[in-house]
């Protein structure tokens, strides 16, 4: 029998993570403290990953995402929930770095078209992997931002991000959204140059 | 002889407006609140508001801002600092708009390039017209953000925002930040769709 805690049952997820850098390694060590199995996968095994999980997530650099992605058994993606977490960012050209992909298009799109039988939601890709687990590593307000097409997918993902401490997460629509936070990038980064990575955005409202 | 206010002189400006939209005339009506003389040019007058002006706003539709400055004689615009408020929105190839010009590139970069002449200060293009000349619609802190190669036309530009009411203002650099402050046009609209015009950004640090 489960012991609940705080009134309410916290199930434990089966989560596969795509990118054994920094940002997986931080998110699988956060899931696994709140309880949950975690299986990173790196090249040539994303497809362990991938099969593992039931809800996934896109942690590796975007310009390789769909690679890694392509690289996976579709029986493993098949109806799957996946957080993509990284931005088209392209550092081949020199500093600041551009975007591989952006204006009429987004990385979260792409993913979405070129995988329809997964659920994508875009979200965490607006902050720094150290503010993605612990918000509160940033002072006073601060909000994050998922885009979606799948309305249950949003949900499951908004339950799992109220789970790291964010309080304030704005649903900017269907995954065309994904254009309005990878284009972030260009202030955060020059953000993150002047101030480090402990930033964040908030939404001010009237 | 001057009769002082607050222990400090504002100095009254000339200040010669391009563009008579909506943000063209809320802007001129602040100023002229504020004791500074202003001039606003359209088509074909565009030359005058300049050469009336020691400082100047391009305030016209991003997509017609470089042909505005085009007909304006040189010698109305030699050595003056220029606030550029617009965007490149493209509207034309329907909703969400694109940008006409980003990613390694911005409209203020192009007429600082275009126009070496001037000093070139982004800065206002983040928000709607009607809290560019009063942040306090907006509740909370929020944050205005320049960016311009001439330290001093951005001090100038910095202390005219403040009389306006902005307490943050985010200096993001040289003009390439204005790579950074158009792009927020993408989460900008989206956000407009959702709230409304009386919204603006704070970045949040630890």
């Amino acid at each position: 029998m489960r012991v609940l805690s705080h009134g309410k049952e916290n199930a434990s997820l089966k989560i596969g993570i795509l990118g054994d850098g920094m940002v997986g390694r931080t998110l699988a060590e956060k899931l696994t403290a709140l309880g949950h199995e975690v299986k990173i996968g790196k090249r040539g095994t994303f497809g362990e990953a991938a099969g593992f999980g039931d809800l996934l997530m896109s942690c590796t650099t975007g310009t390789t995402s769909l690679d890694a992605l392509r690289s996976c058994p579709p029986e493993t993606l098949n109806g799957k929930t996946l957080i993509d977490i990284s931005n088209p960012l392209d550092f081949s050209k020199g500093l600041p770095p551009t975007l591989m992909i952006c204006n009429d298009d987004s990385l979260g799109e792409t993913i979405q078209r070129e995988f329809p039988q997964l659920n994508v939601v875009k979200a965490l890709n607006t902050a720094n992997c150290q503010v993605m687990v612990n918000p509160a590593r940033v002072a006073g307000e601060h909000d994050l931002f998922i885009a979606g097409n799948s309305a249950d997918a949003k949900q499951a993902v908004t339950e799992l991000l109220r789970s790291f401490g964010w309080r304030t997460i704005i649903d900017l629509g269907d995954i065309t959204g994904a254009r309005a936070t990878e284009t972030l990038m260009f202030i955060w980064m020059r953000l993150y140059g002047m101030y480090g990575p402990l930033i964040n955005f908030h939404i001010a409202r009237a």
